[in-house]
């Protein structure tokens, strides 16, 4: 194998390694995430273990907790019958950043209803005062969502493709 | 206690049980967090225990976790040797977004200085495909750090007024 083919690998085995420590995941998620996405054929549990050196336990956990998390997908390859494994293709981590805005907005909607009911001056006080925190990551939340919504139920190479047409277009 | 301050205290303590789970973190983050959140007054550790029923370790590790996360600060309280807490009031999360969005562009540098190397037409294609992938993230994560921008080194308090002000200058 080449040596910058073998450093590019390298790089973004890295790169995935430290985005699963940020996001609190075992380091083994970025670890098979990253041989999924760096192979050019899909890959069998076997052949991530042999890759990456890891027990059968966490290859199989791993591989649980990131179709879960649809980072990966089952493909089904001719003529052998164990499981293959290819990234999704979609952005991972975008539908927990969906579903956090949801259970902000929807508590958020249970706070304001609770503040309609009859109260004390002092209970008002207080739950005016905690209420601000709670808008606060509401706001951002809806930030958040906002500017990521056209890549919602899109993959890589759609998103892509868009990026590139704009970047076209910003060069005319 | 009033019914109305329980249910705003029982929402928001979910609330958070919520996040943290979203977020990968134990359970008992969101908790401690939300005991310290809905406090009128610093904790200690022992009325934390106390009020969650967490063993000490758990209690420990975990205000030693949020600590580090700048979830939660120390404060002082005059006449008592004990430690206490109270939220620091920054945006939690804010600043693993700007470290991941760093993350990712200088993985996108260094991907982008390999590519200038000479490279046979194989590994070229194959890096351009693999380039993709990083390329979409790190202009999605680009997004939403520009979206939260405003909300670097302000706390609660702070984002609170402006979004306020913001609202009564669209209402007029």
């Amino acid at each position: 194998m080449s040596t910058e083919k073998e450093k590019i690998k390298q790089t973004i085995m890295e790169l995935y390694g430290e985005l699963a420590r940020l996001t609190n995941l075992p380091k083994s998620m970025g670890e098979v995430y990253s041989a999924i996405y760096l192979s050019e054929k899909p890959l069998c549990m076997d052949e991530i273990i042999d890759f990456l050196k890891i027990s059968k336990g966490t290859a199989s956990t791993t591989i649980r907790k990131l179709e879960e998390l649809k980072a990966i997908k089952k493909v089904w390859v001719e003529g052998d019958r164990k499981n293959y494994y290819k990234i999704s293709g979609s952005i991972p981590l975008l539908d927990s950043m969906f579903k956090r805005d949801m259970i902000i907005s929807d508590a958020c909607d249970t706070l304001n209803k609770i503040m309609d009911n009859p109260m004390d001056e002092e209970t008002k006080k207080y739950a005016e005062k905690k209420l601000h925190g709670i808008l606060v990551i509401k706001e951002i939340s809806k930030k958040i969502t906002e500017s990521l919504k056209m890549y919602d139920n899109v993959d890589y190479e759609e998103v892509y493709r868009k990026l590139h047409q704009n970047s076209s277009k910003e060069k005319k």
